[in-house]
């Protein structure tokens, strides 16, 4: 057994597929984002534009957000210093367990590391808890969620992507009395669009099963409080458990879910992903509780970043540029080829100073390889002009097809 | 399929079981821990010393952790705003790397939100990237290591703790031929032993496994720079893999791997719990980088902290009190019954304003239900002398059994 030519092997397998990832060395500029550094390579040092951020609405930057984790940070220190149950409950997180239940009308929530930990733990926590259970699962489902049903060792069926006709087979054909999760997400956010909360919610209820939904890429950015999807649509009260993130629109780190009383106790009893680990960080939970306040309060950012989305989707449009449907903040320009989606990324970094990584396989299917923009309230019109005549001038020096 | 009534019973089980948990509400205070202080309950609002805490240094409240925390908000900002592939790469991630991959004397490091996520990740894929692999596993590995192994789908075969005629036994009775691993700790942090280094990696030579050592409890505590048990005893080069935390001695939060550079290509390329999340947030980066720097050059807090430990054991023996026989820095009571484990613990939080968490199933095995002190640096001889008072006082009460 040679170890070594066996890892060999799996790099090698990355690079003759044009998807060996290079992690690009930057440095945001708090204060004046998008705005960045980049470090070696690339031509850099040098300042750059981030187009790519999931810090979707900047409250990374926030004199709130910022604030908050100062004061936490010289009240009680760095970490937690334990798990959940053993000295690491701190009073900042049952606040924010509260504002965030709060925020999706929910009886509790429960906090974990991150939204792929409260993915991963809970639907394979739950799914062990109810024996025989079955998930449903949207075809594009993220990886956390992925993992998640595949660690709970249940029965899974994969129904086409918001298709609620394919759905309903599954549900029908299914035994009626086991125990059945519909797992899904609201915003997709590779593609950009939504899925039909409430339709899936009407099979739950003719088929007596749970929902979950995954609302990373909603919460903090649709509903008047930034309560997701579900509460744009009104229907958070339909779905029993909403999943989120503390780490995108919310701009800190961390993840949750809001449910049940119940549902909560059960995982924070049982979810080994949550009781073996120690608990966020005071400093980080304070600065969310922070950003979840103030995006139940101001619509400012909201607004200010579905202008830009429009905005620069128009551009994109107008210039020919392959941009993909997307009904949503999220703006991807369609390539279809590893290799020419990592080139144009390349030059964009090296001679334009923007930011934007290419989406190779796995994390979407291979032969949709993508660019992903996300504009945000602080991406200005010239910014956009700026980055829509450069990937003009780079589609034109690689010979790439636009719409006429 | 009434699911409200199976969480309810799975809820019952614990109440039933004497181990239903309560998470204690409360703020350390960064300059004077081991003091915090306690919310609602307990007799609370309230001050309370730690005794159970894994910021085992104090290092979550020094000075340089601190400021570099502060200075990296003021810099950058709250969250990274993106995985590690997209936008959230930043140079105090590379740095960090850089430090812990020298402080195991290891070509590279690999981050992960936390140190239960770096085993689960890591141990899952590996063992997916090697077909056929089998996985020698301590029968008291944490519930991390067990995790990513059962999420790898590999054959696993349990020994016996730190048995190594056990381990020789399994390993000579597999397939030559078939990739193994085998994966334990140094320091059991709920027993406070150690496990025989290197005698596991003249096994691993003798049979061609790889190794891989979860120093979760170690880091920062032994070994002249803080590069744990593996350093002490001058063995880190012959482990394959060391995978450490950043939220225990270090003070913060945080994950990480030391390995081949290799190895690390590819898990940060393979595994989807590093690939699908928000990266650490740069703050706590850059306050674990401080940590770092400083226990490689400090041994003082190290002095303390085995000073303290070593006294708060005498005092415990002296008294009659039932101390299992650790030979780390950690104190465990043996009770044997969750009640009054968690008994013992009400009192002294209720009636002395000492805080220890009660260790119950499934952190321990039932019947070995136990109380864990965490002396440190800052842990002074009057609070163990009134911590022992107050041992020996419930002890009367409770009509609970002295050694002679
Ligand atoms: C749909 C979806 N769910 C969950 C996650 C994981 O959330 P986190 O980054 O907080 O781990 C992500 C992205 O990272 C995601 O895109
Ligand atoms: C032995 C061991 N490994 C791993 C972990 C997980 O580390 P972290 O708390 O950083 O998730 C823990 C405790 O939490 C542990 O005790």
């Amino acid at each position: 057994m040679d170890y070594q030519r066996v890892f060999n092997q799996a790099i090698d397998r990355l690079h003759a597929e044009g998807r060996y990832r290079v992690f690009i060395d930057i440095l945001r500029n708090k204060g004046s984002f998008p705005n960045a550094r980049c470090f070696a390579g690339h031509n850099g040092p040098k300042p750059i534009t981030v187009w790519c951020s999931n810090d979707y609405l900047a409250m990374g930057q926030h004199p709130a957000v910022v604030t908050a984790m100062e004061d936490a940070l010289h009240d009680v220190g760095a970490g937690s210093g334990g798990t959940r149950n053993i000295g690491g409950n701190t009073h900042y997180h049952i606040e924010l367990e509260g504002e965030l239940a709060d925020l999706h009308g929910k009886q509790a929530a429960l906090l974990f590391t991150s939204g792929y930990v409260s993915n991963d733990a809970t639907l394979s926590t739950l799914a062990k808890i109810l024996p025989g259970c079955i998930i449903f699962s949207d075809e594009l489902n993220h990886a956390s969620m992925i993992a998640g049903i595949r660690n709970s060792g249940c029965e899974k069926q994969v129904f086409r992507h918001n298709d609620l006709a394919h759905l309903e087979e599954l549900l029908a054909a299914a035994n009626p009395d086991a125990p059945k999760l519909i797992a899904f997400e609201s915003v997709y956010s590779m593609d950009g669009d939504v899925a039909p909360i409430e339709a899936i919610c009407d099979l739950s209820d003719k088929y007596n099963a749970l929902t979950y939904i995954d609302e990373v890429h909603a919460v903090g950015m649709y509903g008047a409080r930034g309560g997701g999807i579900s509460e744009r649509d009104a229907v958070a009260d339909r779905v029993n458990i909403i999943e989120g993130t503390l780490g995108k629109a919310f701009g800190v780190m961390g993840g949750y879910i809001a449910t049940d009383q119940t549902i909560v106790d059960v995982i924070r009893s049982y979810a080994p992903g949550f009781i073996f680990t120690t608990s966020l960080s005071p400093v980080l939970v304070a600065g969310a509780l922070a950003s979840v306040r103030h995006l139940k309060a101001s619509s400012a950012e909201r607004d200010g970043q579905q202008a830009a989305a429009t905005r620069l989707k128009t551009m994109f449009a107008d210039a020919g540029l392959p941009v993909m449907p997307s009904t949503t903040h999220i703006v991807p320009l369609m390539i279809g080829d590893p290799v020419k989606a990592k080139r144009i990324s390349d030059i964009l970094l090296a001679e334009y100073g923007v930011y934007v990584q290419p989406i190779n396989y796995p994390t979407v299917p291979r032969g949709t390889e993508r660019l992903r923009f996300t504009p945000g309230p602080a991406h200005d019109e010239s910014m956009m002009r700026e980055l829509t005549n450069a990937l003009l001038e780079i589609w034109d020096r690689m010979e790439l097809r636009l719409a006429a």
